[in-house]
């Protein structure tokens, strides 16, 4: 049985993570999630992307507000707000569960790898969801306004201010997870895929961790980009805004320059198509096909596509 | 302005600190608050009777229940059961923000009397409220199966287990709340009543308290007791079901008898009017009035009789 890695961030790689999962077996499947998003709040331990994964994975997930969980209830939040408490990192009712549940598991001396691994277990998530690290590399933002936690600057700045450099406290100190490292040794392994997150928050933290990028090189597998710029724009967040500010073209030969070094090739949408030329003198295989994936059907076609391509390569 | 302080368990202590609060200047009151039954659960600090005066003061708790807060809703509680987490002190979520509001605060460093003054204030609550002690004496119940804590035995257990033995860990090195000294010392204090709590659960934790026994006597000022035993029942709890245990008779007699060597009045039930001559000789002064307090105009005419009390004695 073969297997597979997806590297991920939040929203858009959960798509592509869910596709995959119903493409693939998905016992064959391993998604290791971005943890530089990760912080306390209110004493809590909250993982972000990995949440986005679980609730994903299972089905649970708030198609509406595009985070958090189905049918939230907000009783608490309004409390802490009556209350005086910071509020602009709204914490749901059924959401504050898993966080208490986390930070409980860790508090007892779990890591988060074993507590991520219970919790998927509990929501029936056959993939497996592994974070990059169990000793997080936070992402720190500098920007107009100082230097910003992630969160800060994602959440309660809502991307407003100008980014001149992200980097990651402590990465490199930071242990990939144990799960990670096996995977990516793993004579199964078929291919790697690298989710259409953000390059610079979501999956750059994963790569800097020591040893990564190196690893995957050596295991000589396909490593397949797909792109998170469709047309000129990212499909979700602060991608595009993020390139502008770092003196970068937000278009899809960028992102091809960006992972060229360990990319095999590049999944591009079909309106980008007349970037291949462009492409391939980097010696990226490129495949243009649809990539946004509004519906289940097109999220499971393009696993299946990334699947094939895999085999091909 | 003279100032009355009310010593307390949870429920019926509120009750009784509710009417009080009414009957005076809610300014004059102070209720110290038993923190004995305290203790941290899923990570956060959590203070049961101090949050029972808090909503009972604040006109926001359930009396349905008979505890936690009104029109409180349970989704968090309901997702930690899914999780399998341990759910037998159920947290609704309204009632959950005050205790990650109490467990933040205590964590930046704040002591527990600064962090219930501030809820307090938040909830618009006059009275003062004052925990006995910043640095519990957690009650423990010795049982016929086992050593418990507090809320093993009155939550988890329901009080089923039959008790030997009550103490109060590290009470010997527990400091009272300088608010709580400060009052005993306050020259306008004009008397202190002693709420119908459990006189081994709720009253004595407090009354244990290095020196508080007997900056009480110091005082002179009226000690009064509202007797928890109405003919020959406890109003609420396992009050009667203990002294049974402990091998007492359930009466208001012995409820005389425990307090005797500080009280100077029992105030007892009309019903109870008949223990009057066998209360006189232990050197009380009785009161029998109405001691049930189910309407708000009950509790508030109780606490004037208490005022009215104190004042003549």
């Amino acid at each position: 049985m073969g297997k597979y890695l997806a590297i991920s961030g939040g929203i858009g790689g959960a798509k592509l993570a869910l596709g995959l999962s119903h493409a693939l077996n998905p016992a064959q499947l391993t998604v290791v999630a971005n943890t530089g998003d990760d912080f306390i709040h209110h004493g809590l331990n909250i993982s972000p992307d990995i949440d986005t994964l679980l609730y994903t994975l299972a089905d649970l997930n708030n198609t509406e507000l595009g985070w958090g969980r189905r049918d939230e209830t907000w009783v608490f939040a309004e409390v802490c707000e009556q209350l005086g408490m910071d509020t602009w990192f709204r914490l749901g009712d059924k959401d504050l569960a898993i966080h208490l549940y986390r930070t409980e598991r860790i508090r007892q001396g779990a890591s988060l790898s074993q507590v991520i691994n219970e919790l998927r277990v509990k929501f029936k998530v056959r993939a497996e969801i592994v974070p990059m690290s169990d000793t997080t590399g936070a992402t720190i933002v500098e920007s107009d306004i100082g230097t910003l936690s992630f969160q800060e600057y994602f959440v309660k700045n809502r991307c407003k201010p100008k980014v001149s450099k992200i980097h990651f406290a402590g990465i490199n100190e930071a242990a990939p997870a144990p799960a990670f490292l096996q995977i990516l040794d793993d004579e199964e392994l078929q291919g790697i895929i690298i989710c259409p997150s953000n390059p610079f928050l979501s999956i750059d933290p994963i790569l800097s961790l020591p040893g990564i990028k190196e690893k995957i090189k050596k295991s000589a597998k396909p490593v397949l980009v797909v792109s998170p710029v469709v047309d000129g724009q990212s499909l979700k967040g602060p991608t595009s805004k993020l390139m502008h500010e770092l003196n970068l073209s937000c278009n899809v030969l960028s992102i091809a320059e960006i992972y060229h070094d360990i990319a095999t090739a590049i999944i591009i949408d079909t309106s980008d198509k007349f970037a291949i030329e462009q492409i391939e003198p980097l010696g990226l295989s490129v495949l243009s096909t649809n990539i946004i994936m509004n519906e289940l059907e097109e999220k499971i076609e393009l696993g299946r596509q990334l699947i094939e391509l895999c085999t091909s390569l």
